[in-house]
């Protein structure tokens, strides 16, 4: 079996660093990659500034089967990342001629100089659809450019979807034990884990410090039969400690 | 005067790649540091790898003055961050003496083996004051490690904060216009950051594809006097253009 396709994501923006925004898209790439059986390896978070834009693009798509980045392609003097994605796989920043007709047809009289900026593609680089507002985001090798508001971000998606192989998918399994804190399930945990070390074993507790508090117990796989078999086992281990667990 | 310090956040766990989680920690330390005057350069996310933890904390610990982690100092197998902290700085990891007799305190009886493993802590570290479940967190070097569970990430922070050096705060102000795309004020905007090279200045739409759509122009800097300055040339810039602007 050939090994599940890896990913990378580059969310770029001042706003995240200052916390003046709270970053959504991580988590909505991470659901869409995992229900697309590819497995995200690494998320960043970077400000507008072109040397760690370059260098964290770089790295990423060097040992990553896809890179995606959010953020910076709007038309403003901040929205700098196509010229990043230019200059970090040397190639020229050219305005793209169906870019530009898209943007043309939106925007018509007020296609000022500013909005322009948003037909710019590096060479090579193959359109993404934007549902939402029509400025497009590209493609260029391994390397997906997206919008960072969330709403247009997660509408590119549908386009994307469409150039991704879709891999085996990993099966996640969830026990859920109330009162009982992770500590005292941990042995058990790790018995099993030692027993499927194909397999990720997780442990995540819940409503800490109150006195709703419990645990749940995450199984996840590509191999769903192992998966099954681990959490008959796992739950075997809790009830001979008197720890009923209730799948969730 | 002195460069403001910089940090780095590090998120360990499989839980947020996998999209199980969405992550709110990257927000709360940024604005964390944000109120400290600490500018926070990059954050990235991680599972629960020693390869990818030792690598990415060695990678951020060399260029930032201050680095956070959270997650993975928990009491189940799949918490190694300890273990992966001390790999990356070279020192043992050894039973902390007071760590132990916190859990101690908490756990009476019911501390075993599994719980104490929360004790562990590399040698030279010093403990985090953990106020919701009392297990520390620890202090190595110019590295802090914190719980992953928001609530005790966060409670932690009054411990942190002690231990950092307040610098001059960015000064941020922000403009709101109503009905108006960001491409229509681009040009005025660029305008003024040029002018201002020393300012940070921002543009963030919202309501895109709704008909309450909108642009907030943001302005930053150290210097308080400027920022002052440059939002009065950008509301004037504006106002000539006939685009009414509210700061917000």
């Amino acid at each position: 079996m050939s090994q599940p396709a890896t990913a990378a994501v580059l969310i770029i923006g001042d706003e995240i660093l200052s916390g003046r925004t709270a970053d959504t898209n991580i988590v909505s790439l991470a659901r869409f990659l995992t229900a697309l059986g590819i497995d995200l390896k690494e998320a960043r978070v970077v400000g507008d500034d072109p040397a760690a834009i370059i260098g964290a693009l770089n790295a990423l798509r060097a040992v990553h089967d896809h890179v995606f980045t959010t953020g910076g392609i709007g038309p403003t003097h901040d929205d700098i990342t196509a010229d990043c994605v230019a200059e970090a796989f040397g190639v020229a920043l050219r305005e793209h001629t169906e870019a530009l007709a898209i943007l043309e047809r939106r925007y018509g009289d007020e296609l000022n100089a500013a909005r322009r900026r948003m037909a710019r593609v590096p060479e090579g680089g193959k359109l993404i659809t934007n549902p939402v507002t029509d400025a497009p985001g590209f493609q260029i090798g391994n390397v997906f450019v997206l919008a960072g508001v969330p709403k247009i971000m997660t509408a590119m998606l549908d386009d994307v979807a469409t150039r991704l192989t879709p891999g085996r998918v990993v099966a996640a399994r969830t026990l859920r034990i109330t009162g009982v804190g992770e500590g005292t399930v941990a042995e058990a945990l790790a018995e099993v884990a030692r027993a499927w070390r194909q397999l990720s074993l997780g442990s995540y507790p819940f409503g800490l410090g109150t006195g709703e508090f419990g645990t749940q117990l995450v199984v996840r796989g590509r191999d769903r039969a192992a998966v099954d078999a681990a959490v008959a086992e796992l739950a075997e281990a809790l009830a001979a400690q008197g720890v009923e667990a209730v799948e969730v």
